[in-house]
């Protein structure tokens, strides 16, 4: 079974050329001038198209448990959300609850994703519970595949790893070349803060952002940095939102240290006037760390053109407004942390590429190639090049769309985005050479992804 | 005329893969998974080899006339050395005498390479004489395929430009999108602090590197960015060697300013130590700016991964040690200013790989992919893709080669690596499909080579 | 003749005592708590008052010859109203014309001075022609009391000295103890700027400051200070108004480099605004550097405070709008630059105090103290103590003022202040002993002032 | 009962003058020229010596508890020692055991020190147990003349804070102007590096320092910085050891944040080499921080001239090394910690003058006058001014001694200096008017020594 893809613009990180794409069974078989295949079972024809690597979200939360409720999208529909928008790989995170194994958590989460998936996907593993035998099983789960472990400098009493527990796990990750995802915010100086509006009275969506400052994301990124630097960990820091932050990072990489940050679409476009919105409105755009001044937008997107941000990603983490968010009504601490946007990613980055904002390049290299070769997927995903896997979009740059929940196919019941007239849209994706969406229909199933087991980070020196 | 090179591994900017690459005519028509083409005119087995894009060196100064003397490599045979060490472009200095034209200039460079070559090339141009016309001049030459413009912060009474015709210069640059180059070092104060050491009777090649410390590239480094920030004008700092130099890169391009700077193989390998040998041998090593202590070659290698450096070229300007080199004993200020070494650039940096200094993926950027976006040549050249020219490296990573005067290409009577044993040798070269190298005989020909008409600089945002 | 000063709070640069002060002849005999001396010829009641040091302006420019004119106030009535302000030492700064020498430039300062002064003097050496002959004859400056040297890397054709001379005049100064101090502006590029705005008919006074941006003072500033490092010399940067210039010092300053600044209160309170005035207003406030954006005021407080400027100057130099600043209508490059302002810097910056913005320790030092040490004059100026002159001034930080050309002491028939309502006024000056100011009445007389000769900067390091 | 001291050189933190000082009872009456006063009971020549005031040691621990047994000097011996060494002020920290009140803690240590000292004493409070009583009590502690509250950020267990407790207290001391003082490491992730350095049996003296590592410090003292700045608080790192933690002060300083700095001299003239001496000798050297490689010390020396460290105190806290080092014989973690230092902080430094890395100037300011701004005692200490207390020393310049435990005054069966010799020794010292050494005799009491009530910091901004 052969496709190709005919009179399309093919992208790469570094560049596009007129190619055209030859697909074979699951994998692309070649890259050619247009012409030298004249024929196969199907032609898709990309003339006036984008052809381009199928992205790569490397920070999902499907079906994720938090505070006695749960992520509203399944895997079944989170994964297909992301195929709409032109995602056909997500990495997810299994979350170690504590006194369980990382093991048997790693099996938790298999069987979760099993069989419901309708594009590839693999899993970071969040390290709640840092001891002798979790610390050994790191070593299983990188030849289980799943080599990046995600620790909490936030949420005390929960996912919380003191700087002593974060020692002892980089001094492994270091030991067996894996990397260590950080959420770097200073949760405990922030349950302070917290803990001083509660008292005062203030319990407002605002009150969320206000009580976890900048300055306090970018302490907890220089602490990890100085922890991985002692160490001589790899450090990966997921979602990036404060300016603070961002010069932490720079200043790491600059030094040649192992460090490397992502940021999510929602620190590019929303700010905490959203989360101030009135009438509990705010609560759709409470997730951690929180939305930022406008300023910061600013950082974030030149950060992205210096690759002190490597990576996009969304932290795609969807609560209902209804019944959820509203769990912290007059008490913003109960508000679930998280915010829909796996279907976006692909599209609100590319509208950085119709604003100027990034090159067409770096669009699929912070959105695919990037977090590819981050999380060791690369030459499988991350690149159309012979012998990858065929994830594969189609992508209309003239196209326009407006973003909405009454539209959008995640599992939740608002849009941070609503309204948002953008321009550029998903025409076709395939995912391992089958045709998943195509021109407004989906042709996907349930169980077509399969598990990605991971090598080590490719970036590492 | 179609060619097939199979089996080997397929290497671009972002990693490797197990891939055939067709060849039509002068131009790439496939990259395919083994096996999906059977045959072709010629089968190049690539079998355990690296297939990389040719090596481009943005940098070269073939038969320049300096001090009354010339660079001893012609266009024929510096682009025929070129090609036996994998590098198949070559983007040379048009040089401006004062009170000529640009375009005049052109003329007589395109005069002196056409015919001439062995390989592809281009020309950046160097402005001397910054005036009305010249500026004006500058749009035509960007037309004409030389959209980077070199200027000098050195050789006072010679090339030397003052900062009000740098101004100016850059004020059109960025009119136009071109981009400003800049010989970064500090040439008033250095020619004072050469006239004190000669006044003090030091005369010895040693001074040479005395007499331009560091902090004086640093200084015009940071000079050129400023003057850059405040006309808004692409910079390229070329052939950085301190570093201070590289700190002001790392901070200007942290703060998001178009600013981009190349390293070269001797700052990498070789120190002030060579400078001072005995017996006028440092004489040898005599270049601008000059080689520096040890401990700056850390920093730079660290700046070529964290791509603060994001080019290797040469600075190719060979000058005999009899006859040329000798002008300045007893006075190192009339040594002519250059080393060779076109030949061993992708050489010397698979050495980098070779010692875990880089990788892999980072060696063809920095040699080959990055300068081909730098420079407007891009997907023509620095990839292997479809509708690229052909201009293509087999690679053996494991044979091993020492370095030597007596084995060289270059029309030069020494090497700046005597003796150096290496790991890595090209095997096969193709320049726009010809085979002009392979397995250690020349099939090029003079003329083979044609001028590459190169568009503005892909980066900037 | 002994003069008790009773009752008052003394105050130094390191805070406040209660206690009077004995002065015998010209110099102060001793500080005692109050009572400890009962009698003496004159009794002076400070009851309510400040006693500090005599301010010391280390920059001012009496009857300067500049582009055919003078600046306005000679050194009677430039001294004269120093004194009415509560600064009893001006250090002003002979201009060596190019082609002469400076002891012959310094024989005609000290007889345009000579006999003309209110209060005490001393020079700095304006270095202009930097030769063989100057550079030995800094020596005997240095014998001749005068340890300071100013160059300019701004005024090319009058006073700019090239980076070559600048090195040469450095490492002579680094021999000798004496400090280099440095208009710190990219004249060259400066010209350019305004060549082009002059060649698009723009002006009008603003474009002074639009074309001689504070990058352009960053870039001078650092490259000053890298020329001082290469060669050791001690730094004095004067009139610094430009945020980068600031974050320059400051970063050369942790690093341990013998580097200092003053600023001017007009970089403190005025802004581009005022030099954007109408008809032609605007020519008031020409002076190089020129006033800054007001965002700049912010950090200049804050180096202040932080010491990264240790000292205020005025650098007075007045010329009338009639007649002198009516030169430039229609061309601001013929405006004569500088702005008077010797009478009021006590006021204005005790007005910082009054804002919360510095102490009255640091004003005492940034006014006084510091400027004493910097240029070789403390003990004897700079501080109430036993052997010291008695230049004392009696300060009433209560009353209230409005500056005002109609009531000021300058020969300038406008103030840039014009309408400024202050708290806090001089009631008596003392200059060596002799009260000169006292409750709106001048007691003092031209030649009562004497040549200061000076030591080398007390900071050295 | 008068006292004249003539004929010497008097030290002020911005220079010398030549001048007599008489002393009427406990305070000083008058600085005057020499002879201005003839006569009084009693004469003291100073002819040849210095006349500075008292030193000001801002960290001392005197007969403290640590881990079931206390620092060998008690405030009868500590005070004696310090006042042979010409320091006349300590200020001792009170430490709150867990679950006590602060008043209460006050108490006993008036109980401990009342009738004990041979110097003025005051005290800061050590917060160990942050709550909503103990931060009320902060108030009742500034009333009491306690302004400063130390915290820990290492110790975890003893003294240890969270970043929350820090910023409670931070919020409160911002709110009352009292400054927090911070030890600065980073103890739960030293707790970590000495559990494996112990579980792989690693148990000798050096392992204190190899487990300490200086990016701890620098990373707890970042982290200090930006609580710090969240809560707009006031902040004195005590003890800097680190050019990492120097780093982060010098950029919060230059950013205008009120922080502050002291080190001690065990840190500019002793290393980690010295914890390296074998047979357990290095456990005499065993504080937190430990010492450092030997390149801080000139990082320590230049911070010190940039006024970055702004403070000279000893953090004396001694242990003998029979039956107290003894007790961490074979796990350096249980070698108490601590160096004595009180009486030789004077001389050590003044060692750096001669040494040429500090000024006369320099001197005082760093020992006397600065600690007594910044802890609320100037003008009463830290100065020779009318109405100041009368703690003088007379200091002969070129007397020679060498530094010894056989001739030391503090309770201690060690030195840290053991053999050195310096340049400079106390000749006589006053303690608010009465000699208390003189000539080496001791003519103090126990007792003499009086309770200092303390206003707030007086460099704030």
């Amino acid at each position: 079974m052969r496709t190709l893809i005919t009179g399309g613009t093919v992208l790469s990180s570094t560049g596009a050329v007129e190619a055209d794409v030859l697909v074979d069974g699951e994998r692309v078989a070649a890259v050619a001038a247009p012409g030298v295949f004249g024929e196969a079972d199907t032609v898709l024809d990309a003339a006036g198209k984008y052809v381009l690597p199928g992205g790569i979200d490397a920070h999902t939360h499907m079906e994720m448990p938090f505070g006695g409720t749960f992520s509203s999208d399944t895997f079944e529909t989170g994964t297909r959300a992301a195929a709409w928008g032109g995602t056909t790989t997500i990495i997810d995170f299994a979350v170690q609850p504590k006194g369980s194994s990382l093991l048997s958590t790693l099996d938790n989460w298999h069987e979760k994703a099993d069989g419901d998936c309708a594009i590839d996907y693999g899993f970071h593993m969040i390290v709640s519970d840092v001891n002798d035998a979790t610390l050994k099983e790191m070593e299983s789960c990188v030849d289980a595949g799943v080599s990046s472990f995600k620790m909490f400098m936030a949420y005390p009493g929960v996912f919380y790893s003191t700087d002593g527990e974060i020692l002892r796990a980089m001094h492994k990750a270091a030991g067996i070349g894996a990397t260590i995802m950080m959420h770097a915010e200073n949760g405990i100086a922030i349950d302070q803060l917290v803990a001083q509006a509660l008292a005062e009275g203030k319990g407002e969506p605002e009150q969320h952002g206000l009580t976890r400052p900048p300055e306090l994301e970018g302490e907890a990124t220089s602490r990890a940095i100085t922890l991985a630097k002692v160490t001589a960990s790899p450090l990966y820091i997921v979602h990036l939102s404060a300016a603070q932050a961002l010069a932490a990072v720079a200043a790491a990489r600059d030094d040649g240290q192992n460090v490397f940050a992502e940021t999510c679409p929602q620190y590019l476009y929303l700010s905490i006037e959203d989360l101030a919105k009135p009438d509990f409105e705010g609560a759709k755009y409470v997730a951690s760390p929180p939305l930022r001044p406008k300023e910061h937008q600013t950082d974030l997107w030149r950060g992205l053109r210096t690759n002190d941000l490597s990576v996009v990603s969304t932290d795609h983490c969807p609560f209902c407004f209804k019944d959820q968010k509203e769990l912290g009504r007059g008490d913003f601490s109960k508000i679930p942390n998280g915010m829909p946007g796996v279907e976006h990613r692909m599209d609100l980055l590319h509208q950085g590429v119709v604003a100027g904002e990034i090159s067409l390049a770096r669009w699929v290299e912070t959105c695919s190639t990037t977090p590819a070769r981050m999380f060791g997927l690369y030459p499988r995903k991350g690149v159309i090049a012979p012998g990858a896997d065929a994830d594969i979009v189609i992508y209309d740059p003239t196209a326009e769309q407006t973003i909405s929940a009454a539209t959008h196919h995640m599992a939740v019941d608002y849009s941070a985005y609503e309204g948002l007239r953008i321009t550029g849209k998903v025409e076709t994706v395939l995912s391992r050479g089958r045709v998943v969406v195509d021109r407004g229909e989906y042709h996907g199933s349930a169980g077509h992804g399969r598990f990605l087991s991971r090598d080590l980070c490719q970036y590492l020196s």
